[in-house]
């Protein structure tokens, strides 16, 4: 625990410089693309609702404890609009509120792991917190290399799977790449964990972390696992659709169409309490009861896309296309994620390499910042192009 | 995890037998004492501020992340306060927000455990969870009993002690006596712990858990931990003082003063993140900025105190003197714990059987109920006791 307290994760490292740098030369005069940190504000009815709740008379009750899985009739709205939106009934008995994403994991991988043999397999590139999550949770994560395009490897997956494997982790619209995985890469997933299931004659569960789901572009949507596979459990975040990363609220929900879904369910209630979660924060469940189909401003987001992706792919960067969440995955023209993040650094442009997201030789941008910090940072990522021999 | 989700607390459980009973014979006629969810409502200042936070126009930053660790501003004001109030100067770089009371104990448990062979030593009688989240981090907690008066037996203590205790859990006022160790125990206390921590040549730290660190009656104050000794680590909740236990949102403050304070302070950052606490609610940490110093109304919880205390004690029941919280913890006169509690149900008089407290043969009596439901309930009191043979 002292190693992982004392060895911040490279993102908040570079966010903490980032604010020193801003203090010496100049708050406008660092592009800081660190951190995915919304910044785009909630939307409107958040701040109406929350005063509207905070103005009820029963205030013993709106800051009180819920049930430990979450109040019930947030889940069953939740579970209702889940199913007005992508046409699969969720179960509101096989839901548990949770304090954001980083909960929904850590509670999911308590819930599921049972051996210091057990293995959590996902796709590179990946949230670096998934190996910290996996294995205080007592499992080892296994990432599979990513195919062209940094899409899904069906047969590099198919490889990976054994009778260890517990469960698979997806992310879509994904962090660090903005890559929302296909249909029909869905579907080859599903049927290769039916497959790896039987063989080894046991479920391998499949956790969707989506907190991105809403923030996608260009018409797309990110199928609806639990409609592809059985053995699903979507964890959920409210913080970048409403805007509210500080606030730690989301949700978990086993598919009721998963094996043993039940005593799967029963497993996640008794990791959240022996974690400490003894309920989600009381005011936000209520919020999101009423704005869960809400989101920010994503055409902000979208713009910010345009002009960054626009401008890079001209200068000669490579960039698999981002269809979703805010942030865009770099090649490094050397094949050296620290070349092109210290290149950056040099002119004050702040990107995290690669490395720690299991997929070396590229760099993360967080393009949710302004729309003027994005222009104003271009002449800073042309000259770095010119350094790394992209740009004559 | 499937065990600890199946089979609830005994405290939940009942409680959610109460709701069923009330639904059946009707809401007033089930009194029910099992939960420690506080009746009086937030100070009127509570409302005010978040509406206040509200309407400030960087709502971004309202809702965003802070460092891990907490808002540095909130950190530094809580810590001010503290030397105020109790003379000791906390450091705000070794305190870290938390969501609540149960998050302060598994981050803090996390940190400090590093072997199977850990044992944690606690008091009885002892708030149940500290066993689940004792475990879950890996150690095994290990209750010294009571001495006469549901007081601290320190030579059963001093015994207790060997060269596996890391860390030593101390309540008061205590959940689930109300009890509120004196000035002279506490001393003896740390006695102990200073020659045990020379003897095995490590320090063994004091965890003080101290959520109703506010909620004191009788112009008694809990003696301030941290002044006694070096190597504590307070462990706080907004919870009941602010009357807010679903918004979670409490702290951890590792003395200045322990040894290896800042590698023990590092590992608790280090287990927050493993554990997946992103950071502490961040709207209730501004909140708690300046809400630090209030309370509820606690002359209603000594009224109920006096009034309940008063009248059992005169039916015949034995009782420890609570001084804070807002417990009672009451002798079964039958030796076994069952027998009270099971009478009281066949009343609609609902307490909880103190066998997983660690204490057998008692019962806890949550009185943070309204004054009237109180009043009414005494009846049946008096009926119980002379079901026992208490009273002719």
């Amino acid at each position: 625990m002292y190693a992982l307290g004392a060895k911040r994760s490279v993102i908040r490292e570079l966010f903490e410089y980032g604010k020193k740098r801003k203090a010496e030369v100049g708050e406008d005069r660092v592009y800081d693309f660190s951190l995915g940190n919304p910044s785009v504000p909630p939307p409107k009815e958040v701040k109406e609702c929350l005063m509207r709740l905070l103005d009820t008379p029963n205030e013993t009750a709106l800051h009180g404890y819920t049930s430990a899985q979450g109040d019930r009739g947030v889940r069953a709205t939740i579970a209702a609009n889940y199913a007005d939106r992508y046409g699969f009934a969720l179960d509101a008995e096989l839901m548990y509120m949770t304090c954001g994403a980083a909960a929904s994991l850590t509670i999911t991988l308590n819930a599921i792991v049972s051996s210091a043999d057990d293995e959590i397999v996902t796709f590179a590139p990946f949230f670096p917190e998934y190996r910290v999550f996996t294995e205080k949770a007592g499992a080892k994560l296994i990432a599979v290399p990513p195919a062209e395009g940094l899409d899904i490897d069906v047969e590099a997956f198919a490889a990976a799977l054994n009778e260890h494997t517990r469960a698979v982790i997806i992310n879509s619209p994904n962090n660090p790449s903005g890559v929302v995985y296909s249909e029909e890469k869905v579907k080859a997933v599903a049927e290769v964990l039916r497959a790896a299931s039987r063989k080894y004659g046991a479920p391998i569960y499949l956790i969707s972390d989506e907190p991105y789901r809403a923030l996608i572009f260009d018409g797309k949507v990110a199928p609806c696992l639990p409609a592809y596979y059985r053995d699903t459990i979507v964890c959920y975040s409210y913080s970048k659709a409403l805007s509210l990363p500080g606030e730690r609220i989301g949700y978990i929900a086993v598919s009721p169409l998963a094996a043993g879904s039940n005593e799967l369910y029963l497993a996640v209630c008794g990791a959240g309490r022996a974690l400490g979660y003894v309920c989600a924060p009381s005011l936000f469940q209520f919020l999101v009861k009423e704005c869960d189909l809400l989101t920010g401003d994503i055409n902000a987001y979208r713009e910010n896309r345009d002009i960054l992706y626009g401008a890079l792919t001209e200068y000669g960067f490579t960039c698999a296309y981002p269809s979703g969440a805010f942030y865009l995955f770099v090649k490094s023209p050397t094949g050296n994620a620290a070349d092109l993040a210290e290149a950056a650094k040099a002119e004050d442009v702040l990107v995290v390499p690669s490395d720690s997201f299991g997929c070396a030789g590229y760099v993360r941008i967080a393009y949710c910042v302004s729309k003027e910090m994005i222009q104003k940072s271009l002449p800073a990522f042309e000259k770095i192009a010119r350094k790394l021999g992209l740009k004559k």
